[in-house]
Parts: C-alpha cells; structure tokens; sequence
C-alpha cells in the first residue's frame, strides 16, 4: 500500500525518492535508449500519521525524521530494490532546489495558481496555502529533470503536474538548447483500485472513512472487518463487470492485484461463491500478501541505522546524478 | 556607484554576495558580540546591461556569466578586500536554495503579493512576474540567515522585504526553537544621493532619463556633461538646504562623499563660488574618485582567472559557514 502513495506527491519538505534505472537493470543492451524512471514519495503512507492532508502544517521534526525511516523501511519491504534502484531523500541532494529555483523562474504565478490540487487544497483549507504548497509542482518537476528522467508513473491526479514539468523542460530546450528529455507519465494501473466503501471513488489514505481503506500496517481483525464492510450489490455471485458492478469488481480486481493472478482466473476460481464468503477469501488473500511486509517492514524499523545507511548509499548515487546534471544547467543559463 | 546597486537585491537567478565579518577584521576583542553583515548584490551594475529592469526575462547565458565577473571586478576595484569580506557567487553555494525552500514553506501567499515590489514589478510589466520574482524576498531571507547575519545595509525600499526577513527569523524561531538572530537593517546613507535631473527622486540605473545618473564607467565628458545639466535653482550660491535647495544639497553631498569631507567644509571650501561653477568643481572630484577605479576595473577584467579564483575562494569560505546552519536546519525541522 505504501507504493500507492507514489501518485500522491504533493506538497512536503522531504521527500523519499526512488530512482529506477529501467525497468529492469538488465545488462543485456537494449533496443530502445535506457529508460529512466523517477517517482516521488512523501513521507506520509506510514499509519500513525493518519490523514496527512495539512501534514505540511504540522510536522513535527521527531515524527518527520521518524517517517521518513518508516516510509523507507516499507519501500523496501515491499521489494524496492536497492541494488537495483537508488532510494534516496531529496533534502540530502542539495541538486533539487538548485534546479527547482531556476524553473521557479520559468514560469508565471497564474499557472500554478490554477493548478487543481492548489486551487483543491486552498479551498479545503479555509485559507491561505503556504508558497510551498504553490510551488511544490515546480520542485516535483526539478525532482524528475535532474535525472533527465524519461518516464514517471502517476495516478490521473497528477496528470496536470506532468503537463506543467513537460512544459518546463520544453521552455528550457527551447531558451537554452535541447537538454532535458521530455518525460513521459505512465499511467499506473493502482488507479483501479477503489475505496472498499463506494466504489466509484478511489481508494484514499486521506477518507474520512476509516472503512473504506486498508493499510498495510492493519492487523488481520481489522483487514477482515473492513471486507466484510465492504459495498458490494444484492447479486451474490462474483463476477468482474467494473461499469455496472463497481463494488465485486473491486473485489477481484485486489485479489487478483494481490494473487498475481489475472481477473479472469480469480472470477474463475470463485465460481459458486457468494459475496459474503468471497469477502472472506479476499481478506485472506490480503492479509497472506501484506504478512510477511509487515514483519519485514517491524525487522527493519528495529534496524535505524541500517535505514539511514540506505539512504545515505542512495543519497550518494543520486547526487552523482545529479551534480553533473545541474553543472550543465548553471553553464547553459550563464552561473558558471 | 557599483555599491550603490547593493540595495536593489531583485529578482535574478544569481547573486553576488560580500559578506562581512563585523565592520573591521580587527583582532582585537570586542565588547559586543560579532556582527556580520551580510549585503546582496545582483550582477547588473554594469552599464551594458542599460537599465536592468525586467532583466530576469531575457538573461542571456554569456551575458550573464560576464556580469557576474564585471560586478566582482568592480567590487574589488571598489575596495572589497577579500581577505577581510568573503565575496562570493550565491549559485556556488547550494545551501541558499535549501533554506529558502524551507522558508518558502513557512510563509502564505498574501504576503508575498502584497509586498510593494512585486505590485510595483508585476503592475509595471503589464504582465504577470515570474514566480521566481514572487519568491525572491524568500531567496534574499535564505541569503541572510544561512549567515546567521545579525545586520543588513539596506535602503529604504528594502525595508518592508527586510521586515519579511525580521518575521521569517522569529517564526522558525517560535516553531523550533531560538535559532536565528533577528537581523536588524542599517540604512545605508546612500539614500540621500538624489538624481541629477529630479532632487526629489533617489538617483537609479533604471532611470530613463540618461542625464540623471553617473555610472563608475561614464567617460569623464559624460560626467561633466551630466553635472552642468544637473537641475539647481535660481540661487547662485552654493549652500547645505536639503530641504529647501535639494539640486545644490545634492551636488554638496556626492562632493562631500567623494572627497571624503565633511559637509560643512564642502561649503566653506566653496564660499564665492556659483552653482554653475560649481557642478564643474564636482564633476572633477567624481572623476577623479572614480579615475583609480574605472582603471582598476579594467586591469582587473583582462585576468577573468583571477575573479574566477576569488568568486572560488570565496565560495568556498561561504560554504564553510553555510554547511554546518544548513545541517542544523535539517535537523530542527526533521530532515536529519
């Protein structure tokens, strides 16, 4: 679950960064030029902070630093590989804001203002949004160019994000020469799952319901009583029909997610099943999936310094990216 | 006049920053505790950049990178001695954009519009400013605290984005503890140099009107040109009545600056004199002051290696200061 957050990055200081070089690090060369992948995480998908909408507000600095730990304990209990990608901390790669201040002066103020998650959250709040919370679009899009990143993974949240780094690294190619590749989003297919509570709305960390979700840290009581709450319709046989049967379809599609089966081979293997008992078996299936995470992701909490060299590892190959990258950007803009 | 342009820190990408350690190096031990002063200067000083206004949009690279080398050689030909002030390029130190991002996200959005130069900027431009324009009190407060600077020369249209400063200081304070001096504002007596063709009006690079301002790299015929045109009155006598003679006072006080004289001993030195005759006595002392530093300047740009060095060095010194409050920061705020 803590992956899902990856579509969630908004405003925050600190980030948790995981950088994929391809989608496999396969040493066999490649058809295509390498891809390069870039997400962004908050710090934010661990349970005890709750709602994390006005986080931004409140942090306190023990809780920060503690879920940024948390938050890397469960990417890499979930198997981010660190061998594999790099898994850094964007403050530790001072490259970030560097490049996040040259575009902030790329681009005018009513873009950002009107910005849904700006205009959304402004709204919310009942007052005025910190400028961090403005600008926050223009260091995620510093965060992806650094790494003349070629594809990043959203939810249709941030599609609009996406459109405003595209246009920042095509305003910058223009003024000062081809440099940044312009990076593609991918679309990730997380947004099929939906809130266990009403179907026709995402899954949210941020629902006020508190039964529409599950956490990865739920224990298995909780995983089973939210399935059994789960909105479903007065048809008790399984079936995966997404436009008129929102609420089982939902159902399959997590199961499915978490047996690494395809939807049709879990409709099929619940065949004569009715929806209550399906529940049951969707919740076993979730929590037989989430088990050994959450005991991976309690060992490695035990382990602070193991986390924290993770990080430091990773902090240390992403700046080497980094470094080269905005050196160039200073000699095509004139600082050096 | 290169130190003039010290109060017009604006929007740019990149500043260069001299950076005090108290009023005299001297070893000798102080009653009170150190000052350091901190002063911002963006590269535009320089006469071929014209009027500097709106300079941000249309920076060119070389142009830029040149700016920054003359504004450094006309600093030292200024007297700037960089044993005793550490002059450094803000880009070479990361750490300044790393704590204005944290600032930015201290501060709302109202209060950077309603600042007087980003309406005045915005409103003159008959389009809207760069973010980076908006954020850029932000930067300059990042500037100044990173040093934990406790005084800033500024002039009188700084004052608000100093109180910006002053309030950034004690929020972070409030919010995790006492960390920051408080920088209070020197009003630099810079203040009372006034245009040449309007003694109401501040002498200023921007000022269209040619005549109004001398730059340190006027030919000496364009001084004297400057000074007979400059407005006085219909009295003939030279005399100190800045409030009744403001074109006379002023051709007094830029005297009396540049020969390093008194006021008074100005006037007694030019008793019988007339205006007319006058302008011409200090049109000679501003040649003369800038004489060793127009050649000075000169010399100093044939070796772009030496300013590279000293812009280096004091980069490097520069960081030496910032890394160890950067990483403090970090760690009161949760980074670390």
């Amino acid at each position: 679950m803590a992956l899902r957050s990856m579509r969630k990055a908004r405003e925050c200081w600190n980030f948790i960064r995981a950088l994929h070089q391809g989608p496999d690090a396969a040493p066999v060369p490649q058809k295509d030029a390498v891809k390069r992948i870039f997400s962004g995480i908050q710090p934010t998908g661990i349970p005890h902070l709750g709602n994390y909408l006005g986080a931004i507000e409140s942090w306190d600095p023990t809780i920060l630093r503690q879920s940024i730990l948390d938050m890397t304990a469960a990417l890499l209990a979930c198997g981010i590989n660190p061998e594999k990608s790099i898994l850094f901390q964007q403050s530790q790669v001072s490259e970030h804001t560097q490049l996040s201040w040259i575009l902030t002066c790329m681009v005018r103020l009513p873009r950002l203002q009107h910005l849904h998650q700006w205009k959304a959250k402004t709204a919310k709040e009942k007052h005025n949004g910190t400028v961090g919370l403005l600008t926050y679009p223009v260091l995620q899009a510093a965060d992806i160019l650094l790494y003349k990143s070629t594809h990043v993974p959203v939810g249709e949240d941030q599609v609009q994000h996406m459109e405003l780094v595209q246009d920042l690294a095509q305003s910058f190619n223009k003024k000062y020469g081809e440099f940044f590749p312009v990076p593609k989003s991918i679309l990730t297919s997380m947004k099929k799952v939906k809130s266990l509570r009403d179907p026709s709305a995402k899954m949210s960390k941020s629902d006020p319901d508190k039964l529409a979700t599950v956490r990865i840290t739920d224990s298995p009581e909780e995983i089973v009583q939210k399935f059994r709450k789960a909105m479903t319709d007065f048809t008790s046989e399984v079936t995966y029909e997404p436009a008129s049967r929102g609420g089982v379809s939902n159902l399959v599609a997590i199961h499915a997610a978490v047996a690494g089966l395809p939807v049709e081979e879990v409709v099929r293997r619940s065949a004569g099943m009715d929806t209550a008992r399906y529940k049951l078996v969707v919740a076993d299936a979730v929590i037989e999936k989430f088990a050994p995470i959450k005991s991976e992701i309690e060992k490695l909490k035990m382990n602070k310094d193991h986390l924290e060299k993770v990080l430091q590892v990773g902090s240390a190959r992403a700046k080497e990216l980094a470094y080269p990258v905005c050196q160039e950007v200073k000699k095509l803009v004139g600082f050096l």
